[in-house]
């Protein structure tokens, strides 16, 4: 069993230091990668200490990447853990981040905001220093109202958008409103990250298979779903578009069943081929369809600028349970101006370009390197590469972490059939770096597989 | 019962055709202040629309001041809706306004402000655009610890603070990291908006009568309540200081139970007499104790930046159910220049010094108009104002109402002995509104009641 001295007595917490214990009994080695923790209650025992020091060391360690967590197994030391020879776990020593949640940080418009942002400062409106509407100031719903019908071709009613700081803020306020006893389908494969806010919201989740590369909507009826999380523009993490037929059939199940659909429209600007298809609120009118979607993306993460369009019939709800925006007023109303002003859009094509580029340099290269297939997306900021080369799949990530590449695979998002071709598939995310970072990851991918 | 003609095939939605009937019912009389409006379910058989469309008209029109929900019962025409005369109901016209919720938007430093943002945008630091950290900038963080430590005496590690955009968004991520199973209790009377943002956020709620003027620790026991939501510094809305020795009780109920303590304080920096007790926070060292603060009060709301600072036992778990931080990069870093400037101290000892001359001359004036007797909070931005003279206790609110006076009573937010002399609180809110608007809000309040 492991054992560390921990003095009880010392101003640094007991779970900083069995963090800290385990953290050097992983860089020298004593654990190697792959090694099972001890279950957490019987180190408890063994150490004297409570179980909850414990489980926050490990969960500590875990968002360290020392370790990771596997569900009803227990903890292991991460492939991506430092190892004797000096090497950093994949969160410190990233030279090439292929992740598919990172952002462009090069080409966002700073002249553009600060003077907007200075224009809104000096005129001093008092009302911006009050709370607000809770929904967000009503010309900025109105602007990002006739932005989407221009960018996305849907109309959402300034009077149902509610503006939010990010994703994860306005799931969580959404949760209560459509009701934190129905089921939620989400897709599976999908993004671990919403089904996490969703649980954390107190959601019970359906992982729900793909069908044809879009959710099925026959377990949505058998187990009785009460919503659905989709991504239809380009489903995270397939890529693929949801066709119109899976389009209706969805909206008939919303229909018969009362059941809502949560449609995260992420990325849906940025479409590089094949023509889009309506989205799902546009076909629905807005009875039963919540569209969602992020300048987080267009614009950028740090921002935290949200928004998403409620049916008119829980508008009502919204503002019963809700009384604050979570938004800056002066950040909203420089947003305001910033998409009045054109600048979103001249923006966002211009990123169209950038984008089209980096994942052109892609294609070219994993052809160059003989690295494998490259199923170019037709929306989104991610390709993904169907890696060739005699590397087993489960080692795909790891050597590729030991290059310095961060990257996922499709296995990391759902079930994916053992044996199959998907297990060699990985996830390249192009919006973080330039076209010459892009290339030296590429050509260190190629060392660490090839 | 009431009937009205729905068009089905029309544009404008069932619920706002409903709602705008109901308008014209209340503005022309037909409906009159306190009449019951007929139950959902049979006004929805009755006009043969769905019960969610006659949910969706009411709470419309109770968030726009024509109706109230009373609890049990149903939803009455309020005492504040327009009337046939033409007056407007107090959400709209509200020329002074005691609500203890209001703030300041005279004084807000937008000079420097402006002067720091600039800065933060100018030097085009990329690391404000990412995500950043779940719990906000570390360097926030430790300005905000230091901060807290100057103004309130109490030490907040960094590691432990968590920067949120407002009391809503922080107080529904703390539930599910407390654990939602939990009871949380509630002091009664209290504070209605955070009983709904706990109650949104899937909480169960204990409200707990007080005694002596702060939370009574007999029934977190008898009940078995998990967490507590309590406001020592000044109890809202009684006014009330919590005592040594209730401090020390309520600390021991939460270590005797590993019960969570929120200590809310909010408008702790605005003491005007009496010596200020040590926060349970610091007392507790931080085991048991989330400290809760925000930045609407001594500086806007409509920044959204409020904190808490969470036991270190609860820091793992709350990183490993939120990754994001509510609160924008550059409003971060914009934040954290003006607190280390000295920018934060500097405003909020002048609006010390402001709200003290408001809160004198609620005192002068109510003894000039021989209105009642003022109890001068010791700290907190209102006073509480014990109505002599005729008026019945249910008229004082409507009556200030149809004056142009928006108030609150003590009965409001919580049970009152019916007949006592509480029945005849009201609650005078001072940071909304400079000495000669209270001047004038005083005068009409005379007019309207003696």
């Amino acid at each position: 069993m492991f054992t560390c001295a921990l003095d009880a007595r010392s101003r640094v917490p007991l779970c900083e230091q069995l963090c800290a214990a385990f953290r050097a009994e992983i860089e020298r080695g004593a654990l190697a990668a792959g090694e099972r923790l001890p279950s957490k209650r019987e180190l408890a025992l063994h150490l004297g200490v409570s179980t909850s020091t414990v489980e926050t060391a490990y969960a500590q360690l875990v968002s360290e990447g020392y370790c990771e967590s596997r569900p009803r197994s227990g903890v292991y030391v991460s492939e991506t853990a430092p190892r004797p020879g000096g090497e950093k776990p994949e969160g410190v020593r990233v030279l090439w981040d292929f992740l598919t949640g990172a952002a462009d940080a090069e080409h966002f418009p700073y002249a553009t905001w600060a003077r907007l942002m200075r224009e809104v400062l000096g005129e001093q409106d008092k009302s911006l220093l009050l709370m607000g509407d809770a929904q967000g100031l009503p010309g900025l719903r109105e602007a990002i109202s006739a932005l989407t019908k221009r960018l996305r071709g849907v109309e959402l009613p300034p009077e149902c958008v509610v503006v939010g700081a990010g994703t994860e803020t306005l799931v969580s306020a959404l949760v209560p409103v459509i009701g934190r006893e129905r089921l939620f389908a989400v897709e599976s494969p999908g993004y671990p990250r919403v089904w996490r806010i969703l649980s954390t919201s107190g959601a019970r989740l359906l992982p729900t298979p793909l069908l044809g590369g879009a959710i099925d909507p026959r377990p949505l009826y058998t187990e009785g779903a009460g919503a659905a999380y989709v991504t239809p523009s380009r489903q995270f993490p397939t890529g693929a578009q949801m066709s119109a037929r899976r389009r209706e059939e969805l909206l008939r199940w919303s229909r018969d069943t009362g059941g809502y659909i949560l449609e995260d429209d992420c990325d849906g600007e940025f479409r590089f081929s094949g023509a889009a298809q309506p989205t799902l609120r546009a076909l629905d009118g807005g009875e039963q369809v919540v569209y969602m979607n992020t300048f987080a993306r267009t614009l950028a993460p740090g921002l935290r600028l949200s928004f998403m369009a409620l049916p008119q019939a829980l508008v009502g709800r919204y503002r019963m349970l809700h009384s604050a925006c979570s938004v800056s007023g002066f950040e909203q109303e420089t947003l305001r101006r910033f998409i009045e002003g054109g600048h979103l859009e001249r923006h966002v094509a211009r990123m169209r370009v950038v984008y089209r580029g980096r994942l052109q340099a892609i294609e070219r290269l994993a052809r160059a390197y003989a690295l494998g297939e490259v199923e170019a997306p037709q929306a989104g900021l991610y390709a993904l590469l169907r890696v060739g080369g005699k590397t087993p799949a489960h080692e795909l990530a790891p050597r590729a972490a030991r290059a310095g590449v961060r990257l996922t695979r499709l296995a990391d998002y759902g079930v994916v059939r053992e044996g199959s071709e998907d297990e060699r598939v990985v996830l390249l995310g192009f919006a973080g770096m330039g076209e010459e970072e892009i290339a030296k990851g590429m050509a260190a991918l190629r060392d660490a597989w090839m």
